[in-house]
């Protein structure tokens, strides 16, 4: 049974370049009930970061419990650190009304499909291609060998989007953010989140109204 | 393949005193590119009625002859009177990139979700089951058990609500409207409905940046 004051579980993913870290940060400036998932991860913090703030700080012993112990939506190694999404504490602010947001890598929402059911998958897209190119570019990349290998990785990871549900793309990010409010509130109108709720108050009516 | 310039088809559906027409007079207001279906009918044209604008106005045998040929999304025989949605309408609009509304009872909707599989069918549900007993009332019922009987109807139409994508209960006619403009939104970017358009443009990309 669906609970219908169970949060929303929304993973925002996409290539880099995308802008999928500005549209986050403008979406939780925007949205009270929108929370970002604080990863877990063995690296040392940095000055000034905060343990359950910035990250879950975990040595590799209890990170690797974790990950036996099935307690991530997802997870990777990355030079030697772990980083992963401690599924605990999604589970705890969805069950708390709250709508979670995952900010994550292609990789990584591919891997939170598997171990979920619930998540809302939007894909960003950059503007275009040309503008991708120049971000690219941008970036620095020194021949004309490494131009065409990021490329092609950009183009390889584009083909993911069939497996998300939404794909927005990164034109103007104040239209980009309008649009993923609108899925959100859609997605609040799915009759497969809220059927339960209805037929309850419908049950309502008959026992209220008909035969009291 | 799916034509990504098409329009959106989105049936407006739900129990009579629900406020359906209410909702569609405003969506229609505000979306200009949001047009709704002209029903067509074999009753007389009432004074003031234009063809093509309040309905397709048909002879029996024109009709007739529709049904058999499938032009009709759904149609139905009221009081000795044939009603329909002439598909061919419908598809000219869409194909123009309009999106074209539907406003249409229970058993019209069920129709026309059997004969197309496009259709975004969104269920309009009255703020409460006590305010919808207050409309059945006003709208007149002499005997206790007429009254009886129309609560009766209105709970077993509400089981159909399984059946479409989404539920709005129209609280507030505004809020109600623009819960709907998300759902047109939010399915523009449904990745089903633009998945062509762009994994064409990634195409684009290769061609352009990487083999020319």
């Amino acid at each position: 049974m669906v609970n219908h004051n169970r949060g929303l579980l929304i993973v925002i993913s996409g290539p880099s370049g995308a802008g999928k870290g500005t549209i986050c940060k403008e979406l939780l400036e925007k949205n009270d009930n929108l929370f970002i998932s604080v990863s877990a991860t063995t690296r040392n913090p940095r000055a000034g970061e905060v343990d359950g703030v910035n990250y879950y700080f975990l040595d590799k012993d209890s990170f690797i419990q974790k990950i036996e112990a099935g307690d991530f939506l997802e997870h990777a190694e990355v030079y030697g650190n772990y980083y992963g999404t401690p599924k605990s504490k999604v589970e705890e602010m969805l069950l708390s009304g709250k709508d979670v947001i995952l900010e994550i890598d292609i990789q990584g929402a591919l891997k939170v499909k598997e171990n979920s059911q619930e998540g809302i998958f939007v894909f960003i897209l950059p503007p275009s291609m040309e503008e991708l190119k120049k971000r690219i570019i941008k970036r620095g990349s020194e021949t004309e060998e490494s131009l065409m290998t990021r490329f092609k990785s950009a183009y390889q990871e584009i083909n993911y989007v069939s497996t998300y549900n939404y794909a927005v793309v990164n034109d103007e990010v104040h239209e980009a953010v309008k649009k993923i409010e609108s899925i959100l509130t859609a997605e609040r109108c799915r009759v497969d989140r809220i059927k339960e709720n209805i037929l309850d108050s419908k049950e309502g009516l008959i026992h209220e109204q008909l035969y009291d």
